[in-house]
Parts: C-alpha cells; sequence; structure tokens
C-alpha cells in the first residue's frame, strides 16, 4: 500500500497493530477520523492513554478496577468462600451479567501456554493458593475455556491445592440452551450425557 | 454490559464510536493493549492526534498529502489534462497500485447524497468545474462506485461542464478478470454485452 502522507501512513500502521486490525480496516478508521471533527480524535486517544497508565487491578482477584479492592471484593453480601477462576475481565462480565453467581472472582491474566511462553508464574496463580492455604476458601469453581490450555491450568492449580480442604467444580459443559442435538458436536454431546444431572434439579433453573 | 472501571468503560466507548467497531470489540482492542507496554498505546495515541491535527489535502486535488502540492500533482510526468474523479483517497491509491494511470486525480471527499445531507457544495466540486472552465483539461474520468449516489454525482458533474470542450469517460464495468460468466449478476453481464470492444485492442491489455 503506497500512501500519499507520511502522518497517514504512520496511524494507519499503529492502528494495525490491534489484534484483528489490517491495514485496510485501519485505512478505513483513520479516514473516519478525518471526516469527524480534531476534538473526537484528541478525546479517544486521551480516553485510551489515560487508562492505560491509570487503570488499576483489584489487589485481591485481580480484576480492573479504579479502586484498591474492587467492588465485587469488597461487596458484604457476596461469599468470599467460594471462589470463581476465571481468565480475564471479559469472563467476569460475562459471569455478571448471568446474576447467577454470588461469590467472588479470581482473575488469572491467561492460561498456562507453554506454546505462547506463558507459564504458570506469568499468571496469578501464587496468590490464588495462598488464599486457599490461609483457609480461606471453601469451594473452586474452575471457569475456564475448554481448551487444551484451560485443562492445563485447571489441573495445574488443582494439584497445588489438593492437600487442602477445598471443594473444586468446574462449570458444566453441554448443549446449549435451544440448541437442536444435531448440531452439535461429538465431544459436548457425548459430555452431556455421562454429566447427565437428576431430571429434579433441572426443572429448578 | 457492566464495566468494573470508569477508565475501562470509557475508553471502551470511544473505541466503540468508529464505524465497524462494536462494544465487544472495543473491549478486546482494549483489554489488548493492557497487556502490551503503554508505551505502545501513547504511539497509537500520538500518531492518531498527529496525524487529524496537521494532516494537509493538496490544494489541486485535495489528495491528503503532507505538502501543499502532492506528489501526483507535482510530478512533471504525469498529463495534467487528464483527471480522474474519484471519491476519497483509497480510490487513489486503489488506482495508483494498478500503475494503469498516467493523468492526475480529483477526490470530491464523498458522493452527492440528499439522504445522508451531503449535496454538491459539501464536495470538492466547483474547483473541479474552474479548473475545466480555464481550459486547462483535456479529458475527465469519472471513478465513482456504481451506486445511485455515483451516478448522480457523475451527471451533476456532466450537466455543469457540458458546454466546454472536454471529453468525459467512465471507467468500464464487466465482469472481473478471472470470474466466471454464471455467477455474475445481469446488470454488469448485461453491460458488459452491450459495451463489447473490439477483440484486438483487448489483446493489448
Amino acid at each position: 500500500m503506497e500512501f500519499s502522507s507520511k502522518l497517514l501512513e504512520n496511524a494507519v500502521s499503529e492502528m494495525s497493530q490491534l489484534p484483528g486490525i489490517g491495514k485496510r480496516t485501519a485505512l478505513r478508521l483513520v479516514l473516519h477520523m478525518l471526516k469527524q471533527p480534531a476534538s473526537r480524535t484528541q478525546l479517544l486517544a486521551d480516553a485510551l492513554v489515560k487508562m492505560r497508565t491509570e487503570v488499576k487491578f483489584c489487589k485481591s482477584c485481580h480484576n480492573i478496577s479504579d479502586v484498591d479492592l474492587c467492588e465485587i471484593c469488597s461487596n458484604k453480601s457476596r461469599a468470599t468462600d467460594t471462589i470463581c477462576v476465571v481468565e480475564d475481565v471479559r469472563d467476569v462480565m460475562a459471569i455478571e451479567n448471568t446474576s447467577s453467581f454470588k461469590g467472588i472472582y479470581h482473575v488469572l491474566g491467561g492460561k498456562i501456554s507453554p506454546m505462547d511462553g506463558v507459564g504458570p508464574h506469568d499468571l496469578k496463580i501464587d496468590s490464588l493458593i495462598n488464599k486457599v492455604k490461609q483457609g480461606e476458601v471453601k469451594e473452586l469453581i474452575f471457569a475456564l475455556s475448554s481448551t487444551m490450555e484451560g485443562d492445563t491450568t485447571n489441573f495445574y492449580i488443582y494439584k497445588q491445592i489438593q492437600e487442602y480442604n477445598v471443594l473444586t467444580s468446574t462449570i458444566a459443559r453441554g448443549i446449549s440452551v435451544g440448541d437442536e442435538l444435531e448440531y452439535a458436536d461429538e465431544i459436548t454431546l457425548g459430555r452431556s450425557i455421562v454429566n447427565r444431572i437428576p431430571f429434579e434439579s433441572s426443572l429448578k433453573s
């Protein structure tokens, strides 16, 4: 791509560093900014820089927060002995949206993935295990995505806390509500049969 | 979407103002920035603001440029009496990539679109007509997209310059090179038959 302006080229090149944004999309976005007032671009730039430099992480669950202890961790009505282990902030938001979990979270910040050079010590695993060691935890719910890396991370944590008296569970895998059986993949369908639940308890939810 | 941080929410909200970027995509992009060094976000922000505030437009063809007269307009080897009328910068880049045009461009900055509140005076049409009036132009090539708005804009300009001695042409519409006839739409296929070209001239290109 040949640009008629270095400034334009530079803006497109920086924009296309973002994941999923190619050069063409970046150019479309940058040209859109040119049609908008300059103040809009300034607002965007300020919001990004301010967020990047000032954002904090909750000292307990490592979720993104504007204060030292996030709203969920500091909420007295939540069960602090039930911890849902998730990969990142988006998972917290997704589970919070369901309004079906009243415990607290622990945000690992990723999954163990040797292929990408991410080991256990690059994640917030130690602080989770410390919480367990201090006897603060009754149940750990693993809610990582169901991939090789997710399973590895679950198992790594499980091994570390095995000697302590903690319940562990993983979120249920099965056929999505409203889905047709014939379109479900074999592994999911197989697991949903093996891990079937009493009909009476399905009536409750 | 419930955010755990105002800074995060603000950054996502600004990002999702861009066309084609929804809240979810914006969140993914912003979380990606959080995993990268803060200097990367600063570079992006600076590049966007610098581009938005400092970019210039060529005083002759209105293409984006770092100088008053763009590289194409100031290139002595190009035919300044043959003007290709395009909608925006991307079209200039696309045609330049083909290396098949040796004239200069005129960037309108959009198409006449009453539905979107864009009239002839919101576009760089007057300066094009002035060039024609001054007898500087031998041929105008309309290279707007083949939509109702594109056709309206072509026709509006055509009407204004009819009394002057200027050749006008539009780029050829037809079956794309390498395409199968059976998958072409009827209008394109129909036009490609009506506007057929001598076989000998097809051998040259």
